[in-house]
């Protein structure tokens, strides 16, 4: 059973594919490429893009009075697979991005500890890691698609404070046993060290779980806007908590209501209340291709693809429509399941000039539904809030133009 | 059971890790660090790594009348978790990296198929594609143990012409039923767009399997050194054959002979005759730390780790040993197994000063089992021989010296 408005088994499709995008006859050249005819330049020490891809960091925005605190979300459009480059990990920052020299930097463990330590960076490189691939997402993310009418954006403008990378680190529950943390107490409270102080509070479950100390990811030492020489990493979380530049952890009793979870990062409700500690992200998945500002050259077959993740779990399906969630047809899911790990998923789709609005809605391990944009936002207060997750919907136009729509 | 000179099991030892490492006790500092006292720099549209990170491909060398055809190796030492960040993947070329203009590149499929056809990149990227982790390791990686005495280099300079991604791109299969392969015909030549005009001969049932023409390495397009716009990539086989800049691929009958199937990347051995087309790699892993020109700065516990392939299947088994393969534990394995997928192996070791010689070996999933380096090297003709995978061994002196030792 196929879902309408041109959407293609991915199995049956594969098995006899010949036709599906319109090519050239081949004939070689007769004129010679210059890039055919001399060398081209030697090795380097530390590569960098082709100069033909353009990739940037999107929406650079500070706040007016403070360039150095704002965001900028990864080109989700212009990437594939699920792993985000190191240069292109979308930032967030409340008082830009120290440089901070690790032999000089410690991170502290105190409060109700047995032996209050210091842990220098070569002495947590000495630790048993871990290495996950895991997502980060702002729990801000998407939230211009709370805008009363649609607006003009590409997927990484829209919904880019979101990246994927391999993360290495030791785990946290060593480092607090290392302390003799007083198992009594319910609350860690982490400091980054750059100069806002970023500080939230862990319930002590989730630090003992699988939250990390990142040191490395994809593979090389934290960069400097990840929180080089080091970060707090829980999985499945809201941005905010992985502190970055982790400088200390205060075991406690009771949260600090620090102005994160009391000013910022609570989702206020319209009747009035407001949630607190909210920290898992919801299940959610978003369309990369085809995707908002892209034209579709011409008619024939297109790959849809997107992202997946669930900070509840894994992600167990997603689904697809091309027809604004009248139909629906399972993606195929491309990377092992895995707890707070994205999944790319894929769907062939011909389009033969109609018009369609093409949606993606994740579920996850737990049984969570990425929820409609207008059930996703029911409870909110109007305005702002945190943790969106409603399903993207990208009209298509009879001239192949895509563009944010609200489904 | 625990082998000798200082293994850990590692399971037990996290069960009660405190005191693993020596740290200080924690005190405030009554001096600010200077990043805490002011705004650090903003957002970057395309990050890079801290100014105190030192990362940089090695041993960048040319042919002395052609500095452009040369390699230059990860430096697998600096590195954890199993991603290779574009920025250091190895580099191998024969004439230069070339810079390729996308929208006028070609890739032509003729010979023995009943409809020729040359994609444009767009095409290609309109095409179901599939995302796999995968190494590449150049044929040649490790060479520089087959000299008579141990070079003290590191981990990267002896072994580094390996590196891993997750790779995205176009089943090659998929192209070849576009262009209506002769089923009959048994090889396919694939040409790469370089002066060089390197070309190799592939095996259409291992083109058919699971071979992709690449488009995406680590999310982002293709770096220019690894084959941008589009490379080869032939997983678990020697690097060469994942010819980049991929040009054309023509299906014929027999395999074309040319000059890197002949004059290289052929097997020399004692008898005198070479062994050709021996294109899968063997199972091997390296210890990244502590590794070669290291110095152990205390005594107490380690993790060593480091990274293990196979070109034959998925890695089960990696063994330690820390008095030169006299007894043998088997470590953690990191990530999900998966075919020619590296997974990272870990185990601690509690160092006291003593003389100790480290050693991994890696067991494939069809049997396989790293040979030690006389085994490895007992067939080869002396000097030069691609397909080394010996185990590497690094020995530690009391005053905690690491350096490339023939164990």
């Amino acid at each position: 059973m196929v879902a309408k408005n041109g959407l293609l088994n991915r199995r049956t499709f594969l098995a006899g594919s010949a036709g599906m995008v319109t090519t050239a006859i081949w004939a070689d050249s007769t004129t010679q490429e210059p890039w055919r005819s001399g060398s081209g330049r030697g090795m380097s020490a530390y590569g960098s893009p082709s100069k033909y891809v353009g990739l940037e960091r999107l929406q650079i925005a500070g706040h007016p009075f403070a360039l150095q605190a704002g965001s900028s979300s990864t080109p989700l459009e212009k990437l594939n697979g699920t792993i985000t480059p190191n240069s292109l990990h979308f930032e967030r920052h409340h008082s830009g991005v120290p440089e901070i020299n690790p032999a000089v930097h410690r991170l502290g463990i105190f409060g109700n500890v047995k032996r209050p330590r210091s842990f220098g960076y070569e002495d947590l490189l000495r630790y048993p890691l871990v290495s996950k691939i895991l997502f980060i997402e702002c729990s801000g993310n998407s939230y211009r698609n709370l805008a009363p009418t649609a607006l003009d954006q590409s997927a990484g403008e829209l919904n880019g404070l979101f990246s994927c990378a391999e993360w290495t680190g030791v785990p946290l529950r060593l480092l607090l046993e290392e302390a003799g943390y007083d198992p009594k107490s319910d609350w860690v409270v982490a400091e980054g060290a750059d100069a806002a102080g970023m500080n939230r509070s862990l319930p002590i479950d989730l630090a003992l779980e699988d939250a990390l100390v990142a040191l490395y990811q994809n593979g090389e030492p934290l960069r400097g806007e990840q929180g080089f020489p080091l970060r707090l990493l829980v999985p499945g979380c809201e941005g905010n908590l992985s502190v970055k530049w982790l400088r200390s952890l205060q075991v406690r009793n009771g949260p600090a209501h620090t102005r994160e979870e009391t000013s910022k990062y609570t989702d206020l409700q319209k009747d009035g209340r407001a949630n607190q500690f909210s920290l898992r992200m919801g299940v959610k998945s978003v369309i990369t291709a085809p995707s908002g500002k892209m034209l579709l050259p011409a008619h024939g077959v297109y790959e849809i693809s997107g992202l997946a993740w669930s900070g509840h779990g894994a992600v167990s399906v997603v689904e697809v429509s091309a027809d604004g969630g009248r139909s629906w047809q399972r993606a195929e899911i491309q990377s092992e399941p895995g707890l707070y790990r994205p999944t790319r998923f894929r769907l062939p789709w011909r389009w033969l000039g109609q018009a369609a609005v093409l949606q993606s809605r994740a579920i996850d391990s737990v049984g969570n539904t990425q929820p409609t944009r207008t059930v996703a936002m029911a409870d909110a207060a109007p305005g702002f809030t945190y943790h969106y997750n409603g399903i993207q919907s990208w009209g298509v136009d009879q001239q192949g133009r895509v563009s944010n729509v609200y489904g």
